[in-house]
């Protein structure tokens, strides 16, 4: 089988090598030593800049920042006809899945959960997917058969594949990853002069910060394109601090307890006897 | 050595267990079951509710809620003497030390830097604090000879002892423990019926809300108790909101990168190679 990859972050570049030995991988990236790179590793088969070099591939996958995805899938169209298989691994899908449909049927978004913070070539790993979940959201028209292909490239890759609605997929993800990372992206706008305290940072500290450290392209792209979904929580969040600031600005014990019982116990009850 | 430990729960059972066949712990807990587990584990040499078993112990330690804390040490007050050496394990310690020095000039409040969202004496353990941080906040009066016996009880479980005045503590920990805790538990506001997607849960998300599952009792004391520094740090926070807001709503693309990319780097600046 051969595959063609366009971009090789983390995520393009760990499809690359979780598939290795089970597809032949052209990898197609603007960056001409990432690309060097991937062929001496042996990630890729061979490469360049060029799109027009997925001919002939049975399947391309579009694996670039979510602002960049539809316009290289119009100048990939130039290069292939409207049956070739092609998926992105954009982490929004409404959008996306939308305005490239209008002019490929065949498209079929795919979001595999199973980014990290560290980004590109150099932090991608084989491993990556394995077990994790990857929701695909094929359009109204999507043939059964680009659906089959897509689902089969990510459980080839070890994902647990759920099929979604694109928007349905955007409205959990807003709640699931966008605002988490949003809201930890802005808890650093309070670190002042903190770095002086490195060495008193905690495990909460550390584990709830560890996503402000993502990739800022990545995240202005994906806080735009799911702008509704976002403000909208962000509106709600704001409105659920106010409460919090009432209850110990008023000094309310019994009250206070009573909600952080109420959070705790969601958390505890979404993640069962597997905290 | 002889030590009495006060609340066999997570920090003060995993104390007793850190020091095992360094001294002999003395246990009092007000739930029987929990001493009569810790003397059969052989947690603990001897236990019981009754604080006068302190007696004759080289030091006392206070592991209780941060909202008990000085009611203990007033009713342990009855049975010790004012140079008997005494410390607490509360995430608070400016109202705390000003409290109990008040009335006892050689307690030196501890802080280990060393919790996790688990509470109770199941979740203690031998190595919770080996290599963590402690913080311990003399009071100015405190004599030197009691502030080395604090120091050298959590050396020898492994701690790295940091000295701090306790307003600076509060204010420190405000930002690295408390906001967190409390944005982390606000977000389960926005859960809704997220329990049926579980499955789709990624790493981004299970990081930053597993503090959200921590203790209501325990956190509704903290958050009270240094509520000062919190409803400042809490106002901040929400004008960091809104102006990522703005950013948001109003697609200011290069404007949101460029925040985004100011909180990244805040965040890999404190790490930097440890992420």
């Amino acid at each position: 089988m051969k595959i063609a990859v366009i971009g090789l972050g983390l995520i393009g570049a760990s499809l690359a090598k979780s598939l290795a030995g089970r597809a032949e991988i052209t990898g197609i990236d603007r960056n001409p030593d990432i690309v060097d790179k991937a062929v001496r590793d042996g990630v890729i088969s061979q490469g360049g800049d060029d799109p027009s070099l997925a001919r002939g591939c049975d399947m391309t996958v579009i694996s670039l920042p979510v602002g960049s995805i539809v316009d290289a899938a119009r100048e990939l169209r130039l290069h292939l006809g409207p049956d070739a298989p092609v998926t992105d691994t954009g982490s929004t899908k409404a959008r996306i899945s939308r305005e490239i449909e209008s002019f490929w049927p065949c498209f079929v978004g795919s979001h595999p959960i199973a980014g990290k913070e560290n980004p590109g070539y150099s932090a991608s790993q084989p491993d990556l997917f394995a077990g994790r979940p990857c929701i695909i959201t094929p359009g109204t028209h999507a043939p059964q058969e680009c659906v089959q292909q897509v689902r089969q490239l990510w459980e080839t890759c070890g994902s647990r594949v759920t099929i979604m609605d694109p928007i349905q997929h955007d409205e959990l993800m807003a709640v699931i990853s966008h605002m988490p990372h949003l809201l930890s992206f802005a808890s650093m706008g309070l670190a002042g002069d903190l770095h002086i305290h490195r060495g008193l940072l905690g495990a909460g500290f550390r584990d709830f910060t560890r996503i402000a450290a993502s990739d800022p392209v990545m995240w202005r792209d994906i806080l735009l394109d799911n702008s509704k979904h976002i403000l909208k929580l962000l509106d709600d969040y704001v409105l659920e601090l106010g409460l919090m600031r009432d209850l110990i600005g008023g000094r309310d014990a019994a009250g206070l307890e009573e909600r952080l019982r109420t959070y705790s116990n969601i958390r505890r009850n979404l993640y069962e006897d597997n905290r």
